[in-house]
Formats: C-alpha cells, structure tokens, sequence
C-alpha cells in the first residue's frame, strides 16, 4: 500500500486538500505502519478498524479530536417514607466507604438508564429516574486509560425496596439515613456533599436541588436528545 | 511476533489471567495484525500507539470501555447592566440561527476554561466562568465518530465588551437582549430555553438558575476536580 499511498498524497496535496483520513482493518495493520511513514498517525480505534488522520493544511492541525471522556454515573435511591438512601460499600477499595451504587455508561446509554441499570445490577433494588443533581469533572482519572471522567449522581425513586446485592461488587449494601450519611466520616467527599443536598430536598422540596430532564427532538437526525437545567417557574399562559 | 504470542497466550491462560493487554506502536503495526489472528480487537489507539486486549475469562468481556464522549462547551456572556447576551451565528450551518459561542473541550481543558477560550476565540471578548446552567446529552452525534455528545452551556461574566469576531468561524457575532433572543424563532431550541432561564436569573437572581461549581482535592492524585451542584443554604455555626 505504500507506493499508491505516496503517489496519492502528492495528488491530494497539490488539490489543495487540508487533510487525509485513513480507515484500516486490523488485518491490513501493516498499511498503518507504512502510512506512519508518511506522518499519518492514530485518530482512534474501536474492535476491528483503525482510523488515522494526516493534517495537510497550513500550520497546527485543526482535526477535532476523538471522544475524552468516559461517563460514569452513580444512583441516589432515596425513600423518601423514611428518609433513608441505598448505599454500598465497594469490594475492591482500600477504605471501606459508603458511596451510591453506579458505574460506567454503555455506548449510546443515557445517563438516567446508566444510573438505574447499575443499582439494579449491584443492589438487586428497582428504581426510576427523577433528576440529575451533581456533576464531577476529573482529568488524568485512574481508569480512564489517561482520559478525563465525568461522575454523574442522580436522584431514583426506588419502586422494589428488598436488598440482593452483588458479592462480586460490593461487601455491604444498606438503606442508610440520610442524615446519618450526610454526618458520617465513613464515606467520600461527594457521597457526603450529596448526602446533605438530598437532606435539603427532603426537608424543602426536591424542586430545590434537582436539574430535570426533558427529551427534545434533534432537528437533524429525528432522534431525541436529553437536556437537563433547572426547572423555569410556569408561564403564564396569555 | 506471532509464534511468542501463541505459545504466551497459552501459558497465561493456564495461569487463570482474565484478560490482556497490548501496546503495539504504530510502526510495528504488522503485530496487530498478527494479534488479531488470535482474537485481539483494538481497544483504543491515539497518536503513534495502538492498544489492543482480548478477554480470556469465563462469558462476556468485562474489561472497562475507551472514552465514549466529546464535551463541546458554550458561553452565555451576560452584560447585566442591559440584560444583553453575547451570540453568534455560525458561518458554515446550512440555518443562520443565533447561538451562544462555543466549541470542544480540549484534552484535560475544564468546562469553564473551554467556555472563556472559546468565546475569546470567536468573539474577541475576554470573560470569565461564573456557573454551569444546561446539560444536553446525545447519542450518534454528527461530527462525533459514532460517539456520544455532551453539549454544556455555562453562564460567563464579560471583562471586555468589543467585539473583534473571527470571520473564519462565524457570520455575524452581537450583543443581543436577552428578552429579544427569548422569543425569536432564529435560534435554536436549547439556546432559546437557556434564553428564558437567564431572563428568568436576571430579574430573580442567578442563584434561581446556576449550578455553582467547587474545587476539591483528589485523595488519590493530589490533584483537584470540578464539582457541580446547586448551592446549598449557608449551614448556621454551632
């Protein structure tokens, strides 16, 4: 692939093109390394295909760059007859801290169906989706293969409430008060930050700490989209 | 590479080992290839390096996924003594709606920093991060590379008001009322709405529609991250 590869380049490049894309099957690997002696080099790769990029244009490269971030995203079941909220204790951390089942989204899964999905997978306790309530952004996370991390807490309305956790994951799983968790020095700066937000929204109103959610159409594709702010007081209707 | 490889893989299933990994530089891209022969798929590659893994546990692969989102971020610079927000419109959008300023996060960049650079960039206005106020998420986003979107719009406060927009990039740049870009049908759905949720701060108070944001230590890296929640009521001191 190498001549052709060469011959190419030169064509492109007198017609003014700013960049090359290359996509190469995992069996043609070797055409990946004869590219890279033209300059190409990885954009990304997923299974059975590599996808490199040469920038031809004038100064830096002005390719955007591919995915930096993986989403994980934790549940907050709150039962609000009680005012206590599912809690686990990971098996495989060095300090044993309450913190709200979660984990890493799948392609493609929204952030709410994450959030239920892996309580029901750690706890064994049925959920659904009420609101969004905080946001962490970490850069360099351990895990993250040197990319960056958003950790997403929800608020869930638990609809089963026996408990029948993962051993695999988690060494304790409790419904613990909220006010108990928001006090406890047993647990992690945000589950302890959170704590004391669902405490507030317990006592006022959770109106007073939630982001909701709406699904709006995307104008060009016909496939909805998930937007999330605080909620507008009502109009007026005229 | 492919005989040492065999006679490995055999060897490290025999010891129980679940799963493994492999660090193919560019240039050796030929042991990818060869690699693939025995089940290796691309994990994620960047740059001038690959990774691959096969999973050689019981079931379905476990081993953690690559990023699976770009953070685009946008600015809403409001001029509070005339209730005047700074918009854009895009030169290359097949639509002329007024949107506010913004583009992707760069690697490790934080959200605020995006939004201040962004704007800078297009607009010519210096600013600065004042809260986070809208979360979009979407799936198969264009532009994406089959990946997921997270779409974040923050409130800015501006420091310079002048206006010198990068032409290259957009078609018109304008302080526009706030209550003018409320109503307009030549915006777009998200920009309306967040529209609507900063006439609603103005009159009431940004704290109606912020989520503040806080640095907070890393136990592990001693490094900081970004929280962001809604502002909870001051605690009184005991």
């Amino acid at each position: 692939c190498d001549l052709e590869l060469s011959v190419s380049l030169s064509q492109w490049k007198a017609e003014g093109k700013v960049a090359v894309w290359l996509r190469v099957p995992i069996s043609l690997s070797r055409c990946a390394a004869a590219a890279s002696t033209h300059g190409f080099t990885f954009h990304h790769a997923a299974h059975d295909q590599a996808v490199l990029a040469l920038w031809l244009g004038d100064g830096e490269s002005r390719l955007p760059g591919f995915a930096t971030h993986q989403i994980g995203v934790a549940g907050a079941v709150v039962d609000e007859s009680n005012g206590k909220v599912l809690v686990v204790q990971d098996r495989n951390k060095t300090k044993n801290a309450w913190k709200f089942p979660g984990g890493l989204s799948d392609p493609g899964e929204n952030i709410g169906a994450t959030a239920v999905r892996e309580v029901l997978e750690e706890t064994g306790v049925r959920s659904e989706f009420r609101s969004l309530l905080s946001i962490r952004q970490q850069h360099n996370h351990p895990g993250a293969f040197g990319m960056s991390d958003m950790y997403i807490i929800c608020r869930l309305r638990p609809l089963t409430y026996d408990i029948n956790f993962c051993t695999q994951e988690c060494l304790r799983c409790e419904w613990l008060g909220l006010a108990e968790l928001a006090k406890t020095d047993n647990t992690t700066p945000i589950t302890s930050r959170v704590a004391k937000l669902l405490l507030h929204g317990l006592e006022q109103g959770f109106d007073k700490i939630d982001l909701t959610m709406e699904e709006l159409p995307a104008v060009y594709s016909g496939m909805f989209y998930q937007l999330y702010h605080r909620q507008l007081p009502p109009t007026p209707k005229s």
